[in-house]
C-alpha cells in the first residue's frame, strides 16, 4: 500500500450520504488509533491509581498516547500479521514511550490482551460517534416538531398501498417522523449510557493483570481496576468481561440500523411526495444541489435519496454483526474480527444519514395549496369510507358497501365525481339530503383526529441531554451498569 | 390447495430447531387467526364500554369469535386477493356471527381497517409466544446458574482464535453463558412490557371510528377507546397509532434474533468442547437421540447442532424486518407484507431454540477430569503469560519474552515441556528458583479472576415474573407506554 | 405437536405472495417427504443396476416409497432426535418395506447415509418447483413481450430520482421488464440444467456403498452407482460428492432471489405508476380483487404488492444460504441445518411472485392516453436537455446551460411553460426560430432509440424449454456436469 | 473534511483481511476516479470514431483524463449535492479540458449522464479487480492441487457433527477445496466475459447522444456508438441499456460472495484441524506471524481467521445488492446509490481473502502422522460402520445394529477399544474370525473411494487464462453478449 492514501483511501467518493460529514473523522482509521492509545494511557493511569503502576511512567505514555506520532499504514500493513492491529500498535508505542523514558516503557499495555485494547477503543469511538448523531436528532426533533404544528391541519391525502385512502394532515404526518426518530434517540440514549470499557486480559480472567499485581487481593482489584479504567474514559465498568458476550457491539449496531430505518422512513415519504404529479414537497435547494449532468431543470431530491441509500444497505450490516454473537470459546477466530468493518460502517451510516436528515427536514418546503388539491383529485372517493359508514345503518351495511363499490367503479371509469354518481343512482340521496351528502364528501371534515393525535405525538418530549448522565468525572459515575 | 393440509402444510419436517416445541402451535397460522377474532373481539367489547356499540352485540361477538369456526385454508387462499387475510376473515365472521344474531353482524369490525386487527393480532401472538420462550428461558438460567457455581473452580482451557491461551474455569464460561441470556432476557421482558395495540383506521386518523361515534368528543374517545380495548387484550395503549411506525414489530425481531445469537454462543461452545479430540462436555443422550442413519458408535450433538442452526438464520430474517422500516406513506405497497413470515419465523427460531437450550444446559455431562487434563497437553505453554510477566522485571521484558517465544517454539516441535527447555536453557533459572518456576507452571494457579467473576455474574438476578407488572386486569394497566 | 395440522402448520395465511399457488404443493414437507422416498427407492434400483440389491428387493422398495403410508407429523417430530428427518424415515420406512417383504427390509439405505437422501431429496423438490416457475415465466415473458411490441411507440415520462427526466416508451420499459425477466430464466435453465445427486456416504468417501459391494471394483463401481442414481431420478451425476461443497444449493437459493428481484423490479414499476396521481396503468380487478375492508372506492394493486414483499424477504434467505457455504469438516454442525428453511421459503417466494407476476403482466390495464397527458404537466421541462443540446453550440455550453437553469426554475415556480418562458427571455429565440423552438419542445419527437431498443431487446429469444435436455431417459443422459 | 486523509481515511486498520493487499488500490476512491475519466475519454475517442467529436478534441480529453489532476477529497465532499460524485467530475474535468484546449471542452460527457459514465466506471474497476483475484486463485488452485496429489493417501479422520464419523483422507479434502475454488473461478470468469459497457443516456434511450448526431441514422449510430465504447475499454456491449436492469452489477455481487464462501470453508476446516486438542495442520509462520499480544506461545491462525472473517461479511453485503434489483423507474432515488458501498466492500473482501488464502494453502504445514495418531483415539469407534456393514448380513440387520449401539456405548464409557468390547462379548466373534475382525478395524483399510475420488476431482481443470477471450483488441471482440 503507497503511503499515498488518497490513491488508496475510501475518502466518500462513492457514498453521498456520508462524505463531508462531521462522523467521517469520528470514526476513521485515524480515530480508531487514537482510541486505542487513549485506551493504553487510560489503562496505565487506571494501574497508576491503584498503584501498580509508577504515576510518573503513566504521565509519560499519556503523553506518548498520539496518533500523528504513529505510522497509520505501516500499523494497518503490520494488522495482518496477528489479525488485528493492536500487536504491531503496542510495538510501535512501546518504542515512542520508551524514546521518552525507557523506565515507562515497561508499563505500556501492563497485564493487557489486544482485546480489551481494541473492544475499548471501539467503545470510546462509538460514543464520540454518538454525540455527533445526537446533536444533528436534536435538529431533526425540533424541525420535525415545527412542521407537526404548523402543519397540524393541514389536510393532504392518506395514501396505502400507493392509492388515495382517507385524508389526514401532514401535521401528523410529520408527527409520526418525529415521534420515530425520538425511538431511535431513546434506542441511542440508553445505549451510550451503559457503553462499558472492555477488561478481561487475554481470556477473560484478568489473570494477566493480577499477575503483575502480586500484592493486591483479586477481590478488590479487579473491581476497582475497571471502575478506575471506565472513570478514566467516562464510560461503565462492565459486571464481567465481555470478550464473547458480544452485546454492547450488537446493541449499537441495532441502534444504527433503526435510526437509519427510521430517517428511511421520513426519506421514502419525502420522495412519494415529490414526484412530479404529486408534488406537495421539495428538498431545499441551495445553488447547485440536486443538478442532473444532462438535464438542467432537475432539481433532484438528493437527501432524501441518500437518506434512503443508508436506509437500504444498514440492516445487513447489523445482520452480520448479530450474526457474530455466537463468538465459539474465550475469543473467537473470525467472527470478532467481521465485526468491525460493518460497525464502523454503520455508524458512517447513521451519522451521515443524520446529518442529511437534518437538512433535508430544516428546510423542507411543503406546498399546502397543492396537498389540499390532490385530494380532490379523486372526485370525492377519498371519503367513501364516510359515506359508507353514514349510509350503512341507513340501507343496511352490505347494501350500502354495495352500492359504494358500483358506484366508485363508476366514478373511476367516468372521472365523474362520486357524489354526483351518487345523486344520479337515487338511492344514497333517498335517504341523505343532498346538502348533508356534499358536506359529508369535504375531505376537511374527514381528518378524523388528525390534529388530536398530533398533539399527543407532540407531548412527548425530546430527552434532555441531562438524561445521560454518564460523564468523564471520576469513579462515582461508575457503576456496573449491565447488572443494573 | 388442497384441504388435506398434511400435504402442503410446513409441520417441520425440515426444522429440527422447531419441530414438536410448544412455540410451533403459538405461532401457527391457527394461532394467527384466533389472535385476529380475538382481536375483533375485544374492538367490539371496547366499543360496548364506550357506548358505540350495543353490549349483546359485543357478547354476540365475543362468543363467535372461535378459529374451529372457519376454514382456515379458504381464507388463505382468499388473502391473495386482497393482500392481507382481513378482509376474507371479516366477511366471513361476518356470517358466522350473522348466523347467531344478524342484528350483531352490523357491529363487527366497525370502523375498522384490516392493519388494526392484523398488527393487534400479531402483538398477541408475539405476546403468547413470548411466555412459552420467557418459560423456557427460566430454566435455561437456573440451569446455568447450577453449572456456574458446581465448577467455579474447575479448570479448562481458556482457548482463543483456535488454541490454548490461558487457564480458565468451566464456571466462568457457564456464568457467561447465563449473563448472555440474561441479556436477552432483559430485551425480551422490556419488549413484553410495552406491547401495543394497533388501533388507528384507515390511515391512522381513526376516523372510521369516530364516525361511528357521532356523538362523542374525539378527545375524549380516541384515548378511551385505545385504552379500552388495550385492555381488553392485556397489551398497552400507543399514544400514537403506528401503521408505519413499526417500532414494535422490529424491536420483536431484534429481541428474538438476539435471542438466538445468545443460545447460539452457548451451541458453539458445546460443539468446540465436544469434539471427538477434545471430549469435555457431551449432550445428554437419551435413547436414540443423536443417532445416525450409518454408524451405530455416533452419539451426535443434535441439541447445539439445532440452536446453531437457528442462530445462523435468524439475523437475516432480523435484517428484513429493519429494512421494512421505510414504509411509504400511510401503508407501505409491500414492506407491510414482508414482515409477517419473518416476524413468524424469528419467534419459531427462538421458542425453539430456547427449547432445545433448556434441554441442552439442563442435563450437559461435564467432564471436569478431561478439562484438567487437557490443560496439560500443550506442556505448559498454556502459561507462558503467567511466566513472561513475571520473567519480564528480571530479565527485561522484551529479553524476557523472546527467550519465551524461542522456548514456546522449540517446546512445540520438540514436545518436551516448556519447563524443562527452560530448565535447560538457564537463563530463566539463573532468576527463579526451579521449585518456584514449578509451582508457576501449575494451570490451576493461574485462573486469576475466574471464580471471582463467576460470583460476580452470579451476583446478577433473573428478574422476577412479577418485573412484567402488565396484565389482562383491566384499564388501570393501560399507559401510554411507549411515550413514557 | 397435535396431529391436527390445521391448528400448527403454515398454510399461507400471512403470505398472500405464495397461498393458494402451486408452488406450495410442490415445495411442502410432504413434498419434501416423497422425494425422500423418490430418493431411496431410486437408491435400490440404482444398486439392483449394478447387483448389489435384488431386483425383487428394489422392486418392494420402490412399491412401497409412498408418502402416505408414513405419518409426516410424526417424523417430523422425531426429525428433532438426530437434527435431520432422514434417521426416523429409514426406520419407519423399513418398517413398512417390512411389511411387504421382509427380506426386501435389509436392502432400504443401503450404505447411505442421511445427507445423501435429504440433500437428493432436496434437488429433486427444487427441479420440481423450478418446473412450476418455469411454465409460470414463459407466460410472464410472453405477456411483458406483447406489452412491448403493442406499446413501442407509447409516449410515457421516463422517470429518474421521483422526478421527470426526458421522456421514454412504456415499450421500452416492458422490453427492460422482459430483458430482466429472461436474465432469470438463464440462471434458472443453467440450474436446472445440472442439478446433481448426492452420494458420498456417512463422510464423502463412498465406503458404506462400496462395503455393501465387496466384490466390486472400486474404480469403476463408484461412478456407475453414481451415474445410475442419476438416470433413476433424471438427475446429474456429479464429479465427487458435494456434502460440504454446496454450490447446488447456493445456486438455487441465488437464483430464486434473482427471480424475486427481477420480479420486484415489474412491480416496483407497477406501484409507481398506480398511483392515484399517475393513475397510468392499473391492475387486472376481478370482483373483490384488491378491494379494502374499509373503503369501498380502493381498488389495492395487490398482485405488486405482493410480489414487491417477495422481492423485500429473498435477498437475505440468500444470504443465509450463502453464509452456510464455510461448512467445517465432512458435514457442518449447524450450517448444513441451516440451509433447508431458508431454501425452501426461497423457493415459495419464487414460485409464488411469478404466479402472481404472471396474472400481473397478463391482464395489466394501460392507459396511453394519461401517459402522454402526464408527458405534460411540467411545461415542456421534461425536454430541458435537448433544449440544452441545441443551444450549447449556439450560445456556447455553460451559458446554454445557465439560461436553462434559470428558465426552468421560473416555469417550475410560476407555472408558466418552459418554451414561453425563454420565448420571453429571448436568448434562445435570437438563436432558434419560434417555430423550431416549439417543434423540439414536443416530447414525442424526443424518445430516442427507444423504439429501436425496443427491438432490440425483443430480438432476445426465450430460450426454448428444449434447451433443458437434461431427462429421466436413462444412463446416456447422465454427465459429470460440474466438470464439464 | 479535512484534507489530511490519513486521518479520515480507511486505510484497513480494522481490516486485516484486506490492509496491504493489492485489491485495496484496484478499488479504492482513486481508482473508481480514474475509471470514470477513463469513461469519459474512451466515450470521446468512441464518438471520434463515428465522427461526432473531433480526434483532436478526443486526444485532448484523453490526454487531460488523469485522476492526479483533480481533487479527490473535494469530488467527494461535492458528490453529496447530487448524490453521486460525476456531476461535480464533469465540472472539475472540464475545465481541466478547457486548461489543455478550450474547444475541446465542450466534447466532455456530451450527449451523456451521470449513469452511464459511473456506471462504466464500476464495471472496470470490478474487471481489474477481478484480474488481480483471478491470478491469486490460479496460485490457491495449483498449491491445492499439489497438496490433494501429495496427500491422496494420507488417512485423516472425517468429522460430522463435530465428531469422529469414518475415516477419508486429506488429499479429497484438499481436493474437495480446490473444487470449490474452481466452482469460484468458473463464476469470476463468466461474468468477467460478459461485463457490459454502460451506454443510455438520461433516462435509457440514448437521447442525449442522439441530439449530438442530428445527421445519424439511429438505427446504424446506436449499436455502432455502443461497440465502440466498449472497445475502447475493452468491455462488451449490451443488447440494451441496464439502468435499471442490475443484472452485472448482482453477479458481480453474489461471485464475489461467493468466492469468499469458498475460500471461508478452507478457512473453517483448517480451523478445525488447528485446535490445540487436533494439531493437524499449522499456519504458515513467518517471524512474527501469529503473535499475541499477551502469550509469547502463540502462533494464531491469523490467516483463516482473516479469511473466515471475510465469509461471515460477504453474504449480507451480497444481499444488500440483490435488494437493489427492484429500482423503481428509470433511475431509482436509493437503490442505486445503495449499491456501490457494499459492491465495492465485497470485491475488497474477495480480493483480500483470495491474497490470504494464497498464503494459506501454499504454505500450509501438514502433519499426517498426527491425522493417523487422531484416528486411533476412538478405540475404534470410527469403523463402526463398516463392522455394522460385516455384521447385517450374519445377524440380521437390526440385531447388528443394536450390538454395535451397546458396544459403542461401552467403549465410549469405559475407555475399551471397541474391538474389545465386542471379543468380550462374543457374538461377533461367532460370526466372524478374530483375525479378520482386527483387520476390518484398520482405518487404513475404510477410506473407501477417497483416492479415487480425489484422483476424479483432479481431473478437472482450472480454466485457462485464454478461456476469457476478450481483450481490448477493437471491435472485432464486441458482442452484445447479454444475448448471447
Amino acid at each position: 500500500m503507497p503511503n499515498d492514501t488518497s490513491l488508496t483511501a475510501d475518502v466518500g467518493l462513492l457514498s453521498p450520504v456520508w462524505a463531508d460529514t462531521p462522523v467521517v473523522a469520528a470514526v476513521s482509521d485515524g480515530a480508531w488509533l487514537q482510541a486505542m492509545l487513549d485506551a493504553e494511557a487510560a489503562l496505565s493511569r487506571a494501574q497508576a491509581r491503584l498503584g501498580t503502576v509508577p504515576a510518573s511512567a503513566a504521565r509519560v505514555i499519556t503523553d506518548a498516547a498520539r496518533a500523528d506520532r504513529l505510522d497509520l499504514v505501516a500499523l494497518a500493513r503490520q494488522a495482518r500479521e496477528s489479525a488485528n492491529p493492536v500487536v504491531a500498535l503496542v510495538r510501535e508505542f512501546t518504542a515512542r514511550v520508551a524514546d521518552l523514558d525507557p523506565a515507562a516503557a515497561a508499563y505500556v499495555h501492563r497485564g493487557s490482551t489486544s482485546q480489551d485494547i481494541l473492544d475499548t477503543a471501539t467503545v470510546l469511538v462509538v460514543d464520540r460517534a454518538l454525540r455527533l448523531v445526537r446533536a444533528d436528532l436534536a435538529c431533526v426533533e425540533e424541525a420535525l416538531a415545527v412542521l407537526a404544528r404548523e402543519h397540524r391541519d393541514t389536510l393532504i391525502a392518506g395514501r396505502t398501498l400507493a392509492l388515495h385512502a382517507v385524508p389526514t394532515t401532514f401535521g401528523l404526518k410529520a408527527a409520526g417522523w418525529r415521534h420515530l426518530v425520538l425511538d431511535a434517540v431513546h434506542k441511542l440514549d440508553a445505549l451510550a449510557e451503559g457503553l462499558p470499557v472492555q477488561l478481561g486480559g487475554a481470556a477473560g480472567t484478568l489473570a494477566g493483570y493480577l499477575a503483575c499485581a502480586p500484592e493486591a487481593d483479586p477481590a478488590r482489584y479487579v473491581p476497582e481496576l475497571t471502575e478506575a479504567f471506565a472513570a478514566e474514559l467516562g464510560l461503565t465498568a462492565p459486571l464481567v468481561p465481555w470478550h464473547v458476550l458480544r452485546t454492547p457491539v450488537v446493541d449499537t449496531a441495532v441502534a444504527a440500523a433503526f435510526l437509519c430505518g427510521a430517517l428511511g422512513k421520513i426519506a421514502v415519504d419525502v420522495l412519494s411526495l415529490t414526484r412530479t404529479e404529486v408534488a406537495e414537497v421539495h428538498e431545499p435547494a441551495p445553488r447547485g444541489r440536486g443538478a442532473s449532468s444532462a438535464m438542467p431543470h432537475k432539481r433532484n431530491p438528493v437527501l432524501a435519496t441518500a437518506v434512503r441509500s443508508a436506509a437500504l444497505q444498514a440492516p445487513q450490516l447489523a445482520a452480520t454483526v448479530l450474526g457474530c454473537l455466537p463468538s465459539e470459546d474465550e475469543r473467537s477466530a473470525g467472527a470478532w474480527h467481521a465485526e468491525w468493518e460493518p460497525l464502523r460502517a454503520l455508524l458512517r451510516l447513521a451519522g451521515g444519514a443524520a446529518h442529511q436528515a437534518r437538512e433535508l427536514v430544516c428546510e423542507l418546503s411543503v406546498d399546502p395549496r397543492r396537498m389540499r388539491a390532490n385530494t380532490r383529485i379523486t372526485g370525492g372517493q377519498i371519503v367513501s369510507e364516510r359515506i359508507a359508514v353514514v349510509l350503512a345503518p341507513l340501507l343496511g351495511k352490505a347494501w350500502a358497501r354495495d352500492l359504494l363499490n358500483e358506484a366508485s367503479a363508476r366514478s373511476a371509469r367516468t372521472g365523474e365525481p362520486l357524489a354526483e354518481v351518487l345523486r344520479q343512482d337515487g338511492r344514497a340521496s333517498a335517504v341523505v339530503a343532498d346538502a348533508r351528502l356534499a358536506d359529508l364528501f369535504e375531505p376537511e371534515a374527514y381528518t378524523g383526529a388528525a390534529a388530536l393525535l398530533t398533539d399527543r405525538a407532540l407531548s412527548r418530549p425530546l430527552p434532555p441531554p441531562g438524561a445521560r448522565t454518564r460523564t468523564a468525572a471520576g469513579p462515582s459515575a461508575v457503576v456496573a451498569s449491565r447488572s443494573a
